[in-house]
């Protein structure tokens, strides 16, 4: 049974949204203990390494901001600490997460332009091209990605989304979501060019919600002397100050540090290769099994396969709400909803985080099982084609 | 990962041996809380409650003792309570387990006779019926079963045992092990006449290793007035006399009662019948898996089938070991080894404890994919026939 | 030893610094429980619950809004929600955390006007109504007071504050922040007439940090209609609209609401007002051990005792921090350091949260023998006194 | 509040019995860890360490066996190992566990030989060695001596016991308790020429109850192979031979050895010699306290003093359990009761294990406080004599 729970069930839940993910026993272990003064000695000293610790997870050299808040807050950061009132910000509308994105930057005086998708491939590279070589004023500030969208299963490729501003001259900045990815798939702040990574602890990062990031360049940092967005709690200024030597301006989320300094330890020692390697697979299988039951994947292209989740899309007629609440009821699992637009249409299969073969199957099993239990028409034999992907892959 | 982990491994360990059985995450914290002072009066108030609590789920109104030691120490502790130096004692072999009582009660001082079977079903309750009518001057004095054998995976009906033994007005004890079945199979001991009930706590009641129990009739505490074997730790007078205000005669494993206390209250709000259907329910999945793949199960009599555990027998020149080493190391599964003169013949998969639908699709899903892998002919479709079982029954 | 140590040490540190305070063992246990699904049927009814639950500990009947971030965002959400750019906000400067809330108001693109204090008392209520007396054309759109004021202990009183303010018939907003005192010292959102109750998880809640709070009057919720300071993360409609059934507009720190809910469970079990008396003999006590060692406590009026937390100051030419090293060294406890002007004028003593007598004694015996080895003149007998005064009043 | 609490407390309960002791928030959430396959190849790797490492505290090359059952059971393990029914043991009656000791010879049918104490001092060693000189039959088969009495707080010293058997060249076997001492004080088992030493998890070792332990010397081993006490459950021989690779011959209390291992951490981390000096210091201070107020240590020869508790005389007319009681109630601490004829008389002060010097003062605090709640006849000054050697000796 879990912390709160309306009726008694035996064994775990299985928490197959994408995200929050399922912790690992280890970190939860890690989170609960004592709180300690985070103005002592001993806190500098934990607060450095593990201030330069992580960093590796974001494969960057550059100052990664911990802000003792969940991730929305550090999409706010981002956008406040770089830009002023009335400045356009072209955005991709991958799916619900960056359609909220775009909500917050118009609640913040922003002007966020719109590069529509049809939520079933990731961001538009050549309409973003296009977009900047369009903007000769250069009134475009900033370029907002969102790296996995979680509403959608698609992930944008943010090398290539580089290698098109780079080929504009166009000198936006580079926003990049990376909420749901970080952790699972593969991501590189420095070498990709990103200006701001926005990221959260729930997903890959196999924390509860409640510390959110920003990885910053140089190129951001210079931009934030001249942004006139109001700014306190989510100032980079005081935060990068305190951090150089452990410390931070403001209490910090002390225990969900703990959580994190024993999360990448965990990441780390699998080594963050094999991390990445496991995400692909599970998504494979998972892929294999939703064609297998003759339904289909909502990201349409290949390239831009999640593999943080699979959003899969139900049979018209059919209630992917239906779904959920009979999957949730007869197995105790729970699914991921259709967000926005795509509710009731699809739902959505996490397998990310602290996860594995076994695990999957077990989701994998959920779900063929409740198909038939809701009378969503299907093949069997999803669960087969998963198996036959990952022991002919063990 | 787990405490303790030569390598890394990511997700969570399916533990499908049959015992120790995964522990609630409830239970996991319950135990970890300080440790209290078991002379002071609130000791008194929660010793009291829990040793009524503990009753229930014997299904007794006598005194339930309960030590702080390991299962194999309330199998002594009910041998030397209860018989003399010398003493025959009529015991069942119905497997390994059995055959470790025996072992047990030699070293003892006690002259154990042996009723045995070919180790595929459980205790022959005709053979216990004749022996008992032979011994006319009654040098029997106690009649030992298991229960559940956990080598094996067959259950003894230990009620026709009581009414065998009732029918030849034999006066014998009767002392039934149910380390492995308490709190997962039906069990009565006042209804079924059970003159001790060895029980521990790592199967399902779904607690760490550490605790035992006895639970006593009034005609094996008349017993134990006599018996002179000797005892200290294991008497059960001291323990009585101080559990009738809630203390123990010495220090008790606090926090293990602690998770005790938890773990009876998840069993309770789910309420028993439902615990042993859902166990039944499972181990019918399992059995049907079993099939589909054209193995067989070791049980071989339908009505002694274990709802606890399947032990599955490999095809001759096959090696049970060699599956359940590629299963642990390609699946991060541990399956219970055949134990004694079924080692490396059979392999055990444990559907106990804390246990779900979708962590039993996981555990035959591990176990189909380990016999592609390590090459054990079988048909598939086992994954497939658990699935029908289960959703037609969800 | 605690997560992080950079040398080992045997017993519980003792965390005596005013907040983050020391959590209950159940509280820790809550929080590590799996993290649950923030959109599934469960949290709804978890939400809802707690959402009303928390409403006690502010003693109101309106919405209380609970953000996934720490105290100083809080403050944020305050100001965010109810003003607009350039609105002037009446501040009282009883310290450290009144000065840093100014600063950030500054920051926030409004005006702060201050009424200073020597820091050794709390807001200055005729001070107050003589400004807004003055301010006949309503420039003052917010007064700012906090509570218990953490760098000084120094409480304000808010219903005298109120008082005043209605005295002068001034439409201002009046806006609180109980950070330190929330759940520690009495506190009454709605009899008191507060606009904005701003408050924390790691003080008198004792939770780790990581949970804020603003409870909103009626009045300030028809603020926020009009307020244009822009808002996103902290925006209070997305929140209440979501609230009203239990959720949340965006992921919320599930596992720090888990510790929210047993936090509360035992504030209210141990009952509010006898909460409110422990911490009000621990600080007579303390204040008794600082009369007796001959030092001073940093408030002068008797009237704005803080029962949360002691500033003592030391004798001139002595340096505070030597001391809390030294203590810190010596005896593994954390005191308070002086903040802002103070800095190695004062220590400051936490006597909050999950706190008993005996755990008192500890730290004031810590010290007294501080002072001892660090060579500060003072006079035996602190310890003596504060015995005397529990003893006599236990 | 702890697991059970009837009325609700605020701040941790200070257990300052002399054991079961504080137990490190590391230990408790190592034990909380989820159980593993105890029979799997990673506990073996787990279980030869851990099996290597718990000698360094005996101070042995010998092997140590581990108990999955309380200290209680390891004297008994002792006993039933080594000797035979009508063996006479040589007991030195030191104070109410010595008794029990002896009472369990008697159970289990050995003739236990007496050399009395006053309760005030610790084993007789001139009296040892005069009843063995005398035994030229050498009809005493084993001299049991118990190291730390926690009746009395008298330390006995094996060295000197040691000598004394080696002049007489008798040939019985020495055994010793350690049960309330190791971790805490020092004890050689290879160098003092033990041939048994008994101990247990609640103490020093800073673990709940549940575990036990024998270590044992060559001459033991021997003496084990003619010992005819019938054993099974404690029998050394199947636990050696399973030892070597790692495992146990019967299910291991598995969460229990991870405290074990974590705990053995701790202490090798704190350093054995620094851990000892630490608990001669807070010995130290506890009994100038006790002199300090007047009352008299129960221990009367200084060269006896226990560094593990300290039992204090009450004066005559005045009851022991009412102080306790009191002190209970009033300041939510336990401590030890006196035990047999010292029952009422006296009480225990525990201070061992996880522990440290404001925890202590803590402690002598309360204690003072209580004396003079319950009307004690005492002088005032015992804290400030605690503090004056603490400080003194930082």
């Amino acid at each position: 049974m879990a912390y709160f729970q309306s009726k008694p069930t035996a064994g775990r839940h299985f928490l197959q949204i994408p995200g929050p993910s399922n912790v690992p026993d280890r970190v939860l272990r890690a989170m609960d203990n004592p709180t300690m003064d985070h103005r002592g000695p001993d806190f500098g000293l934990f607060g450095k390494q593990l201030l330069e610790k992580v960093k590796q997870v974001f494969k960057t050299e550059q100052p990664v901001i911990i802000y003792p808040a969940s991730g929305t807050g550090a999409w706010e950061a981002a956008l406040v600490n770089t830009l002023s009132p009335g400045d356009t910000v072209l955005m991709c509308e991958t799916g619900q997460f960056a359609f909220l994105w775009r909500e917050m930057a118009e609640r913040l005086g922003l002007k966020p332009e719109l590069i529509q998708t049809d939520w079933r491939r990731a961001a538009d590279v050549p309409g973003i091209e296009a977009r900047l070589r369009a903007d000769t004023a250069h009134a475009i500030k900033a370029v907002c990605v969102v790296h996995n969208e979680t509403s959608t299963g698609c992930t944008s490729r943010i090398a290539e989304v580089r290698a098109a501003m780079d080929a504009t001259g166009h000198p936006a900045l580079l926003l990049v979501d990376t909420i749901s990815s970080l952790g699972s798939m593969d991501y590189r702040h420095d070498e990709w060019g990103v200006d701001v990574t926005v990221s959260g602890s729930q997903k890959g990062l196999m924390l509860p919600p409640g510390l959110s990031f920003n990885a910053v360049s140089e190129k951001a940092l210079k931009a934030s002397e001249g942004a006139k967005l109001p700014r306190s709690f989510w100032d980079w200024k005081p935060m990068i100050a305190s951090n150089a030597t452990g410390y931070f301006p403001y209490t910090p989320a002390t225990n969900m540090l703990y959580a994190l300094d024993t999360a990448l330890d965990l990441l780390l020692a699998e080594g963050l290769e094999n991390v990445f390697a496991r995400h692909d697979r599970h998504a494979e299988a998972t892929r294999r099994a939703v064609r297998a039951w003759g339904l289909e994947v909502q990201c349409e292209d290949p390239r831009h396969y999640s593999s943080v989740l699979t959003a899969v899309r139900l049979p018209e007629g059919h209630s992917a709400n239906a779904l959920r609440a009979a999957i949730l009821e007869k197995f105790n699992m729970s699914l991921g909803n259709g967000l926005g637009r795509l509710n009731d249409r699809v739902f959505r299969i996490g397998h990310l985080g602290d996860f594995n073969d076994l695990a999957l199957m077990g989701t994998l099993s959920g779900v063929e099982m409740g198909l038939r239990i809701a009378g969503v028409p299907h093949k069997e034999g999803g669960v087969k084609a998963a198996m036959d992907y990952l022991s002919g892959n063990a």
